[in-house]
């Protein structure tokens, strides 16, 4: 199959350093040869729906489709502006250094499609076997398409394993001509990281009713600050007397052009027990920003870069409006301006869908994982350490009713130095499946995620949250709490129908942790305050930290009986004994899956694809 | 490929139940049909150097070979008196569960060849990817020959890992026709275990000098008991006034159809402070033993079934016979007599090689690993504890050449708990190479055994033997010692030149055990005597084994500094302080390696081969 085209591009509205590079690339002739057989159905290659921005210019735009039966994604991407190549791929955190890579280069004359790998110190290599599998080149007159196929596991161990959860995209342009893959400086390539969530799962959408409305919030035509990171503010209103609806879906309105720069919003419900909030608009971190708004942290709706509309379960649908509820929300818009545009205006936000024929049930949020307590601390210096939550049997079986609840979608969320979060649903001391888990985890990247599969929770079961951290770069222990450079590990799970457990969370009993405080302070010859009246931070503050001390508190954090929030608020327990209870123990844990390797036909040798795409550059 | 043939069998001399079921095959027709293609070179399957036999009978013999190149084992397999079908594999250590197995099976009429493997349960499955690839099924008047391939690593998961050190082998004999692979029935078959070093190193010989004399040490004549196992002691004495000669090489000589009952031999040295030793011939555990005899343990030679002969590099020998050096020796053999056979006469042993004109080093023996003392110990019921011993930089230093020494073989030891063995070489905290790893390891099956390439350590170099346990079947601690259910963990290991290091070995600090033992009985609030008049035996016995108590050990092992052991002799340490010694810090480890899998041409599809051998029984 063979296509050979002969066009100019046509250029959006670009900066002059952008414009004067597009005219080298107009008087080049271009003669697409497509050397690789179309592989697999057309219609799952044409269709892509997920779509994300990979630079903050957006200059190139990836799009792509899962395949399950295939294990595989499609990826295609639209480079606006070639230059002399691209690199394209995935890393465990986005680094450059040991990542897995598809390549386009040009020596000035040919151009080559390669799938490479970069060691520790960045040294680009050719992969053995190429699992990114080019399908197509195709000139337009908006850019160059690329279109290829990798499988989620390639068996490869020089490849990334595409799994569920983040994923760490990296892109890097190619400025120069290069002889080879080898002579690629990775280091000085003008490049980025962009993160989304590859494997979105397979959901047929739900009939929508007919009386279903819309609600837009969005902010009132902002003018982006020119700074890199902000988190704009912006309060709405409900009508009043506005009486309860059910929220069925909702999804992002982004203005056109800002595509790159909207990288998440959240729509929050402000508290009840307050009348009324103050009119806001502005950044969140302002000291203009009245404290009130603090109240206002129930979500309605989260969105992310790269992720689509959020469509709740037919049988449930989110409450919102009527007595009991605020009409006070809260809008926030993180931006990320990296290239310090200025003057850009906004007005994106969140649409909603709503009904006045509520749904069976109103869904829930259920919060896992570790109460906020300093008595749950990581080490300082430690690349993986690992705090659990436990939502024990004994909570359940109080809380849930008998028929239990339907888990449906799940929000993750740690503090700086989160790495993974994984929750899982065990059942007589038997682990039973993954609720949901994110091995890529990052705390710049959290939303609102649909699960594969709705996740039943019945009365007895336990879900157990263990989130992993990084403290390689602090000189003391990081604590458990609300700072920002204090730790949480939380699962906020969607579920329906609604219960009146609100928080199923745990942290190691007080008594246990001060034994070991005692331990250390003798086992050590040290001659630290380990005394009552000091806080729990300052102890941890003052352990003269070693392996010893760091493989004591992990022994003590997996023996020690826990102290139970088994809530109906943040405040208010279940009846029951909550304190020095036994840690569930797991008699049988899940396996890791084995990754499955890709069926025959099987990679394609270890040489390069020539692509002749003409010159690229003069 | 197609070759039919119609021969009876011819039969070896066989008890009369042997007899009986050689008549019924007698009298059918077999038709053999190879389906499959012969692949490989014919050179490469013809010869297979190793052989053992699988049965205690010796019905079933394996003869194999190993392609580094090809990263496979080519077997030949030996049905001597071929039933209704075979079950032939592979498994963690010997159990019929979760196991990789070649079937050849027969319904009555058609026989079938297939991979399968067995669950947790002991059912077996067709394996989704075939990977004992049938080459050859071959009547002859032995018996039925049948080659098959194996890939080491396959890289199906449900595929035994085909490693270094020992493999435990598995046969079953179906006794009756099964309609189907699924219809075995594991638990009712006659079978057992063998285990054999698979991946012998691929040595080249070095050449024999002119003047090589040879000396058999063997057992004169023994009627071999008629019991399961027995250790049969036998001494030997060199001439008067024999001068120091070189062991270059040594073989088994097994005495014709024992093969399958001289499990392995041994030849010590005796005690050169002693001038003269008693002689004996009879059983080692018997009464009437001399005592003296226990001081006949430095090991000359060593052989275990499925061993080959054993070469000296070509620029070392052991030295033998001189001044300093006792007349004495003994022989050792390991009968395994299962099936109690009675009056079968046996003068099996050790053939040396050796010369007068000596090579230009001395080999020496070294001791790395955990000094034999109760302060290392391992708790109950752990299935996989581990104990690491040192030999530190700072010996090495003192105590090695500045060219370094150069290790060629080794012996891993353990007492019955012992389950891996692996002894790594480090430098300046970095891990270089594996020494000998055996991580099927089994205290039943100690050999001598060649590396497949030579170490060099050198001054300052740090050598770490890790030892790993399984006491689930123990209610107590199990400590360091010399009795049979006390632990060691040792790798003998043979170098060039002798230097005066005979032992560099370690064991945690009594002082850090001790606090460990106070905060053991503060933790737990118990009143335990933890007294230091106690021993620390009796201190590891009274401890309430838990979690926490457990993984506080482990943790004061990876902490707490070490006593080394750097001796000349077995009491007489390199000058030095040896006491409280930090513990190596290694920065980076060796990465597992990834295993390859099998180049194309793939597995071969997930269904039996047919054969045609014509109908087995009636």
């Amino acid at each position: 199959m063979q296509n050979s085209r002969s066009k100019p591009c046509s250029c959006p509205s670009l900066k002059m350093r952008e414009v004067a590079s597009m005219y080298f690339t107009m008087v080049a002739a271009f003669l697409v040869i497509l050397v690789v057989a179309l592989q697999g159905s057309v219609s799952r290659q044409s269709d892509f729906p997920y779509k994300v921005p990979l630079d903050p210019e957006g200059l190139l735009e990836l799009s792509w489709n899962v395949s399950y039966p295939e294990q595989a994604v499609h990826f295609q991407l639209l480079i606006r502006d070639l230059q002399f190549g691209l690199l394209f791929g995935m890393s465990d955190r986005g680094e450059f250094e040991n990542a897995d890579l598809a390549v386009l280069w040009s020596d000035g004359h040919n151009s080559y499609f390669g799938d490479a790998w970069s060691d520790a110190k960045g040294q680009l290599h050719m992969d053995s076997q190429q699992d990114y599998q080019l399908l197509s080149a195709r000139r337009a007159p908006e850019g160059l398409y690329l279109l290829f196929r990798r499988a989620f596991s390639t068996c490869d161990p020089k490849d990334y394993l595409i799994e569920d959860g983040t994923v760490h995209l990296i892109y890097g342009i190619l400025e120069k001509p290069v002889r080879s893959l080898q002579a690629i400086n990775i280091s000085a390539l003008h490049g980025g990281l962009q993160r989304v969530q590859l494997l979105k799962p397979n959901i047929s959408i739900p009939e929508l009713p007919r009386d279903m409305k819309t609600m837009e919030i969005t902010a009132p035509d902002v003018v982006i600050p020119s700074q890199e990171t902000t988190y704009w503010c912006y309060m709405a209103e409900l009508p009043e007397g506005f009486p309860k609806h059910h929220i069925i879906m909702y999804e992002p309105v982004v203005t056109a052009g800002n595509e790159a720069l909207v990288h998440h919003m959240e729509v929050f419900q402000c508290a009840a027990e307050f009348d009324s909030f103050p009119q806001y608009n502005g950044p969140c971190d302002s000291k203009m920003k009245p404290d009130r708004l603090n109240y206002c942290r129930h979500v309605l709706a989260a969105w992310a870069m790269g992720a689509q509309a959020f469509y709740y379960p037919e049988e449930a649908g989110l409450a919102f409006g009527g007595p009991g509820s605020s009409r006070y929300l809260r809008l926030e818009i993180h931006y990320h301006n990296p290239l310090v545009f200025k003057g850009r205006r906004d007005s994106s936000g969140i649409r909603l869908y709503y009904t006045a024929t509520l749904r069976p049930h109103d869904a829930g949020i259920m919060e896992l994982g570790l109460v906020y307590t300093p008595v749950m601390a990581i080490p300082p210096g430690e690349d993986n350490f690992i705090l659990t939550g436990y939502c024990t049997d004994k909570c359940t079986q109080l809380a849930l009713p008998t028929a239990g609840i339907r888990i449906f979608a799940s929000q993750l969320h740690t503090h700086l130095a989160g790495r993974k979060v994984v929750t899982v649903l065990a059942r007589e001391g038997r682990e039973q499946q993954v609720v949901n888990a994110d091995r890529h985890y990052s705390p710049h990247f959290q939303e609102i995620r649909m699960l594969k599969e709705v996740v039943a929770v019945f009365p007895g079961d336990e879900l157990i949250t263990t989130c992993t951290y990084n403290t390689e770069d602090r000189s003391r222990a990081t604590v458990g709490g609300f700072g920002i450079l204090e730790e949480m590990c939380v699962n906020y799970v969607h579920y329906y129908p609604q219960t009146q457990l609100e928080l199923c969370k745990s942290a190691v009993d007080p008594g246990y942790l001060h034994r070991y405080f005692n331990l250390v302070n003798r086992f050590n010859d040290e001659e630290i305050c380990m005394c009552p009246q000091v806080s729990v931070p300052q102890q941890f503050y003052s352990i003269p930290w070693n392996t010893f001390n760091r493989d004591v508190l992990k022994s003590l954090y997996d023996f020690a009986p826990i102290s139970m929030h088994c809530n109906k608020s943040s405040a208010v327990r279940f009846p029951g004994e909550w304190e020095k209870q036994p840690l569930p123990s797991i008699t049988e844990r899940l396996r890791e899956p084995s990754p499955r390797c890709p069926p025959s036909p099987g990679p394609q040798p270890a040489a390069p694809v020539p692509l002749n795409l003409g010159q690229l550059r003069r």
